[in-house]
């Protein structure tokens, strides 16, 4: 018997964007779909998970080859509710987005849509993370499915990584003037805050954070900025591992 | 003119937490401290930031060379706040901790008090987490506090590593059959989850994130868990980069 492939999709834009609207009309081309999604957005929640309070479960769509269900928490708790307690079998793909908004350099840290993945990855489910830098809820994601889709066939196809995990950002560009996909490193830089302080009706001090990314490497050509800024869709593989080799190598004398 | 170091502290427990506690008065003989620390309890929240919503600040201590203030939000959130709200300069170390239970292995992707480490480490202040793998609001830290300070003096005194980032647990041990610090990589596994299902008092199902740490390595005599077991306390440095080197060199075949 052959079976269809099995694709879990998240996000952490909840499962009312249309980031995930416009990849389930892609991946039901490519397989049975199980969405198991936040009931709301979930931004900037990295690889959390709901410890000492519960979620709620509910369901959207149920039929066959398709399903969607709404989680009460993290884009992580979503992962791992399907895993535990929704699907039947092992998927065989997680894709986590379309996000609204990109999830380029350090933002990988902060990103919901790339815990998802992650948490996907540490499951030896292979797992690729979709982005266009583009916040607009009604942003055209049409670049991203065209250029997405087969390089999620040759994912889907390939059976040599089981934690092989894709942090794929597309840039805000026409398609005469997109260059196509780009293998490269996460740059380095970071965020600036600033907290924009209000004073809220009751008369309390609030903050709001704000900020802008520095690009430590802005002339780095190998890296994700890099090519953004020039019209490349980036493909990061990202790593499950914490450690940092190098200094493991360098801190004996700490001890 | 001599300056004391700085020393920020922060942890995921809250700002009333034992082991933060512990840690101050330890911190306090090496510098002038300022403890930035969540309002509440924020285990598990990764490196999550507060989008969308905002943040509150309290003040809850301001001497001579030492600080305390509380934020509602994440510990990254603090970290931010502390860096561009709070602190006149940037501080010369940054201490996370000391958590109520292990941030070993892939723990270190969950942890709120990891996420704070990095934090301060992108923003090139060599950073320190320190764990009791020991859940009991009434821990005894008193083998963390003895061990951690000639650590933490010598990270104080290095300047060759801004972006230092190290990721300390100790086993619940006697101090008759502790053996010591040792340098560790991260051992693989994961957590395989079990949610509970209850129903609550208005008849909706709600479920419980549970869940058992699986080793997939437990004979590494090399990794944070091995050693763990085995009565060391351990010692990881944490990667900043969230690129995976050796996929980078493997994935052009997917293009």
């Amino acid at each position: 018997m052959s079976e269809r492939p099995l694709i879990l999709i998240t996000n952490d834009d909840s499962y009312q964007a249309k980031g995930l609207a416009e990849l389930v009309k892609m991946a039901r081309r490519l397989g049975d779909v199980v969405v198991v999604a936040p009931a709301e957005g979930q931004s900037g929640k990295s690889h959390s998970v709901s410890l000492g309070s519960f979620v709620r479960l509910k369901t959207i769509t149920e039929e066959p080859g398709y399903s969607v269900y709404a989680v009460t928490g993290t884009p992580v708790d979503c992962v791992k509710m399907a895993m535990s307690h929704i699907l039947q079998r092992k998927p065989d793909l997680l894709i986590s987005g379309i996000n609204h908004g990109s999830n380029a350099s350090v933002n990988a840290f902060y990103s919901g849509t790339m815990g998802a993945a992650k948490e996907g990855a540490f499951n030896n489910i292979p797992a690729v993370g979709l982005s266009l830098c583009n916040y607009d809820a009604n942003a055209d994601f049409s670049i991203v499915i065209k250029y997405s889709e087969p390089l999620i066939k040759k994912v889907l196809a390939q059976n040599k990584n089981p934690q092989l995990c894709l942090n794929i950002n597309y840039p805000v560009v026409d398609e005469s003037d997109f260059k196509g996909l780009k293998i490269c490193r996460q740059a380095h830089g970071i965020w600036k805050e600033a907290f924009v302080e209000n004073t809220n009706p009751y008369g309390d001090k609030i903050y709001w954070l704000t900020g802008s990314f520095v690009n430590f490497e802005p002339d780095a050509t190998d890296t994700d900025e890099w090519a953004l800024r020039n019209n490349y869709a980036t493909v990061v593989p990202m790593n499950l591992d914490s450690t940092d080799f190098e200094d493991l190598q360098n801190i004996d004398y700490l001890l």
